[in-house]
């Protein structure tokens, strides 16, 4: 039977100013392969990506919801994630939004820097004058955290990225995320092994950890591991 | 006679760390209509740009060149701008990069904020626990005052976007950039006057402030302009 799937995927971007922002690195290229291998089968994928990222070719069994900000992302989650069987959460999320951003001097003489995390630019294209720039940020919702509160019954995919780390301390981190977000599986890989034609990956849950080599590999895996009953 | 062009278009972006970085907005689509304009009249451009930037279709008279931050387009415009008897700079070029980020509480116990701006971020992903972060940022070279220290000769076209100001104040910031970079002509636009259907933008020069409404007549006007000997 048909499923009805959510896929994230691309990286989001959170606004500075009306001209620059803080962007999460990442084409998409992944998210679409998952996406093609569950339409290959029929299934329907709600698709939530950005502007910049790869998409599958259009199909009547699959609908592209744009987004630019965790914000955004949040309302669009909210709203889809009660309609769906499945989420397979590849997007990269940014953990942290602009706040304000003003040069070293008015920094320098304030006498707490709390008053910073509640100011607000007004001007839309910040001033480029001075040598140096602060900028303040804060922590964005956990969106991922949310999804099983929105939909207790949805299977629930997450992933995650670390940088140069060693394979136990992938898999510690991504079974942390895995109890901590009530997910099925998380998917777990490092920068440092992701290139051109390969992408180590392991697939974790409570019970296994599945090594992967490539992202058709991880997308064939996703596919067997989340249609077939147990 | 064919000239030997050289145009930069796309927006920069400065890494923050391995999965993050701080980029301008810019499609490159202005760019992709420019070069096309030249390259119908059999003129030779080179194309400095980037991954994300919509490009024209390849041709022999083509040869696209790829950057990402600031310091990669100063190495290959440095290298670049010898060979060539014309600048059209339309690339969005990020005008502060990362120098160090850390949380609020390592910020409020220094003494200084100094040691900040030569401090460097040893992992690669910043660890993303802390409730607010800050992020020090410092000037990037302003590129366009380069330009003529390294070809005299070249004819300089810059590009200047400002954010909801008056034609008069747009005007004048155009008119100072054009003085003070020896560019031959800046096109002054304004964001809020910059949409799917419209762009419009005054070309300005010593003498001349020409005003134009779409980016296909942006690229006519450089066109007829750089073309025409006076």
């Amino acid at each position: 039977m048909a499923m009805k799937l959510l896929i994230t995927s691309g990286g989001t971007t959170e606004p500075i100013d009306a001209v620059r922002g803080i962007t999460n690195h990442s084409t998409g290229r992944l998210g679409k392969l998952v996406a093609e291998e569950f339409l290959k089968h029929q299934h329907e994928v709600t698709l939530v990506t950005t502007k910049s990222a790869i998409k599958p070719v259009a199909t009547d069994r699959l609908t592209i919801i744009e987004i630019t900000t965790v914000k955004d992302l949040m309302a669009v989650l909210q709203e889809q994630v009660p309609h769906h069987e499945l989420l397979i959460h590849s997007m990269a999320v940014s953990d942290y939004t602009p706040v304000y951003m003003t040069d070293l001097e008015e920094v320098a003489q304030a006498e707490k820097l709390d008053k910073f995390l509640t100011s607000h630019n007004g001007e839309q294209k910040i001033s480029s004058q001075s040598d140096y720039q602060i900028l303040f940020l804060k922590k964005t919702p956990k969106v991922i955290s949310y999804i099983k509160e929105w939909n207790p019954q949805i299977k629930l995919i997450g992933f995650k990225l670390l940088v140069n780390v060693s394979k136990e301390e992938l898999i510690k981190v991504a079974r942390a995320s895995l109890y901590q977000n009530k997910a099925d599986y998380i998917l777990a890989n490092d920068l440092a092994n992701i290139g051109p034609n390969q992408h180590k990956a392991f697939l974790v849950s409570d019970k296994e950890v599945q090594p992967v080599d490539t992202k058709e590999a991880i997308a064939n895996l996703l596919y067997e591991r989340l249609t077939k009953h147990d």
